[in-house]
């Protein structure tokens, strides 16, 4: 069965995914562009032979469209999602699900009653080789007990001038919270969040401190103008070692008095093959496999939510601010795994 | 139009091939899976669904498939490549296209005498981001003209015993004349062979240096017993700078006073996406589009072999042997292009 | 001029200080070896030469003693200060001056009271290559103005099994106090610190957030009991780009599937250039030359104890601290340079 | 004992040998520098205190003077060693002894005709940190037996436009022949020399191959126009694994979309703790000490020097060209051990 999937959304991610769709997914096919800007969805559907259309809840109720990807505005995820289960349909839905935890609940509880799940959510380090990796040699016992995960997470500039740290913490850290849920298999019970101070009117870093319901301690840092490139990175610490992001480059040059590496130019650059995977994944499950085993889903959607939120109280008060999750509901279990 | 591929050859280069038709090539469906060893073609069919065969010809000549890759024992390449031309179908066919330059030519012969392009040969590198940077820095002139290229072809041990200078020269080797071929744009002249000596029965070393008519040095060493892992290196030193492959690997390791990187275990891991793209290019040329501009052709196997057989003399008499190719034809013009 | 050097202390420091001033300072010689514990004395001085002695403020007023190495028990760091104040004779007294800030002022002021500096103070790391490019760099404005600074200081394991969180604060830490403090150019006004909980009962890592009065954040990681080795790292993150320290390792190795760089034993290793140059630059001054630009003095001892207090206690409370220091003495005025 | 240097020759080595006396050497004193422009002799003894002087023999012959360091042009290198014999002095002669391996005999001749050994050549290399390790892991059989071992020596540029492939050979691979001989504790046995064309006039690389007596290949490839700066690299493959030098900076920097580690400006910068050690070790051996384990000696210099010889011949006549050397006299026995 060949997978027709539409495309919601047709900006930078939403292009990325038609094109994926479209030239690297087997067993689906790009159906649908959807976009409230007509001329930006045949823009993008005009070059793979898709259609055009501007309605995302007509484009989801249609007959031949099988499965969605939601890469609209953050703000239209829940809905959309929403409307997606209500029409049955798989979707992989972009982070976040929700700025807001309150929404997110409410996909969750619909998501509960339909009792089926249906919502991927596009937390696609949890593709990525490195991450892969780091999680392996937790799970092999390699660095023994992880003690703490630091994070790093570049831009090289934000995409608009009004940038600002709470969004930093709601726009680009959930990818962090994700993280290091998914690598510590835990929960964080405390945020800090503080930055320092930029000489220019740009968004400075923040640095964030959390801690978990196992003890662990993660630092996390976003700087979304770091000037330099796109560049992410992490280290997990255990008790007997670490394993750490190690900076690819598949060359080197010797020229001017200096030895170089290239960095990355944005993240469809960096997580290419994690987008390429995570889309692999939802494909199948949508054929009919099983619930993609690494895949983030609702809850996940939730609790990083809960976290940005507790995040952006905790840089605004400038004091430590404890993060309460509500029990995990039975129809989420099992996706986290602990470390033994 | 859905490509219905067959692979002939059910070894583990075909097993690799048919896994990647199956699973990661968009437009393209695994037909059949053919070997001389039925259990064999019937293991790796059963996998995705294909259907399993023994006669190769017959294969070839079924009007359910649409294109064929070769990846049978070496000495069926070019028959099997002849066959192909014969059915008019398009064949992505293993290096090499046979040991025999001889061989080469009439297959060359063929395919033109059938007035299209229907041959692609695999030499994955060309594929391969590292080469492709390398080459990219060449052609935008960044290290200036090319002088020397240094290349490492290392398996961690010989497929079989009896393994010895020369097979390192006919098997392994041509990978790197292929690649220094398309990295230079031009031909080499000569050639010079040697080995160390190893304290075992092992086969040792190969070390040679080729001369281009362009007045390039390149050196290449193929260490089918390195023991450490799988490891392919090159670097392309120019006037004015130099650009190396750089040592991917995803995640670093500190530990037991080391920190430490990992090795690829073997070619399949350390080309997986230039396998992918090859056989993209592939699919699309199937589909209608044009002789894909990286790939490798007859005229470029019959190359490689005429240097390796150039290459085993070398090594067999102890002195320089010079490379002469007879004039390219004008049927496979254009495709590895001069730096100015 | 030879300056005749006693070297007091002859603990793992102490031995390595002698072992310099006998073998790779020229211009100085040395002249005594104290330890409280003859036997320790004797078998360091016998080692080159030199004499042993016991009784470290008699050493001190030698006539054939020009100058002064400390390197005994902290706690009597900043009584043999004074002594060296007293009897008229320049120390290098190892860090930390006191790990009280009180008894630092006390040295201050004899110092001052002396009316020239006669302190040096071991903070070794103002004369590492690594820090002083990262500073060079920011002097430069390669980097931009300094945002954060991030440091990671990882033993292979504690010296004693009753190591506390407080002690790697007070014993540790300070090391990164006097180095953010060089590197940034001005103090630090609040600290956190939190420490993740380890499995087992050895002392775990403490994690401490300084904010500078220009506004930058700092970022510190002790690790006593990091398992695989000796390891101290940092980087700069600026405004434009960033510098950060490079593992340095002479060799790799590839062997076993992996490539591996080896990690220093401790800090001996790590630090041996950087106390050999600090230690000439001491020599030099001895003989007559201006007081080290680099070098730390007792005002710096004073910050680095009145940041480890503050530390202290952040740990034990939970909650941030204001770091504030007395007004910097204009006797100790110049030395650490504010990058414009 | 403090042991008086003479340095003669007052040019970039002789001014850099007089700096490390002058500054870093424990033991030893500047006592004159001497080249025959009595300008530079002064300009560089103003610096340090020491006398200038112009005439070398009459230097060598002063009672004042207890060692002689020649950093004088190398045709002059043999003659003043050999005054040093004369004089009964011990010298650290700046390679190469001799370019001829006839006149290299005569000063082994005139010094096993003093009845012991008075000369220590200054192929520095051998106390280099990372050739060490590498000798250190071939000794402890980490790597397993010696098969290869590859070598770059890379300039930026020549120090004059009239440099030639012969040059390169005769005046830069000197540091290689040795290195390779120390390394692999046995003798080359052949060599052949190449070179690829620039497009310009300056002298092109030279890539030479060499088998040793023992059965291993040696590849050295010396680009004395690299452009890009100075980087002297090798390795060392095993049978069981290999052990390279590692490029050492300080920090590594991110600016502009690259990340980038320096190069060394020369020699001086890549082998000062190579120098430095070097030196130690003649101080030591001239206060009583054993000859020193690991430096070169006349022997040494004269292997070098046919090799060379050998080198030369091979580029100018294009063919391999076998290397014999004299039998190895008694007197210099034990020097370079071979691997068991
Ligand atoms: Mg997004
Ligand atoms: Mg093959
Ligand atoms: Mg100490
Ligand atoms: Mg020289």
């Amino acid at each position: 069965m060949t997978v027709r999937i539409a495309v919601i959304g047709a900006g930078i991610m939403g292009a990325d995914h038609a094109r994926i769709v479209a030239e690297d997914l087997p067993g689906a096919t790009l159906q649908v562009v959807c976009d409230m800007d007509e001329a930006r969805a045949r823009a993008i559907a005009g070059r793979y032979d898709a259609e055009a259309a501007t309605a995302p809840e007509a484009v989801i109720a249609r007959t031949d469209v099988d499965a969605v990807i939601v890469a609209s505005p953050d703000s239209t995820h829940a809905p959309l999602s929403l409307a997606c289960i209500r029409a049955g349909k798989k979707v992989m839905c972009e982070k976040p699900l929700s700025q807001s935890s309150g929404e997110c609940r409410e996909v969750m509880q619909a998501e509960a009653a339909s009792g089926t799940r249906q919502i991927m959510l596009g937390f696609m380090r949890r593709y990525d080789p490195a991450y892969r990796q780091m999680r392996a040699a937790l799970t092999a016992g390699t660095i023994g007990r992880p003690l703490m995960m630091h994070n790093w997470h570049r831009n090289g500039s934000t995409p608009s001038a009004d940038f600002t740290g709470a969004m930093a913490i709601t726009n680009s850290a959930p990818h962090e919270f994700d993280i290091l849920r998914y690598m510590l298999g835990c929960e964080p019970v405390s945020i800090t969040a503080t930055q320092p101070m930029r000489s220019d009117d740009k968004v400075a870093p923040v640095v964030m401190v959390l801690q978990t319901v196992d003890g662990q301690l993660v630092t996390v840092e976003v700087n979304n103008n770091a000037a330099y490139g796109y560049d992410v990175k992490a280290e997990l610490v255990g008790e007997t070692g670490t394993i750490a992001t190690n900076h690819v480059s598949y060359t080197r040059m010797d020229k001017g008095a200096t030895q170089s590496l290239g960095h990355d130019a944005d993240w469809r650059d960096r997580y290419a093959e994690a987008y390429r995977q995570q889309n692999k994944a939802f494909v199948r499950w949508v054929q009919g496999g099983g619930c993609p085993e690494l895949a983030a889903s609702a809850w996940d959607g939730y609790a990083a939510a809960v976290i940005a939120e507790c995040g952006v109280k905790a840089l605004e008060s400038g004091s430590r601010q404890d993060i309460t999750l509500i029990p995990r509901p039975a129809f989420y279990a099992g996706a986290t795994g602990k470390v033994a």
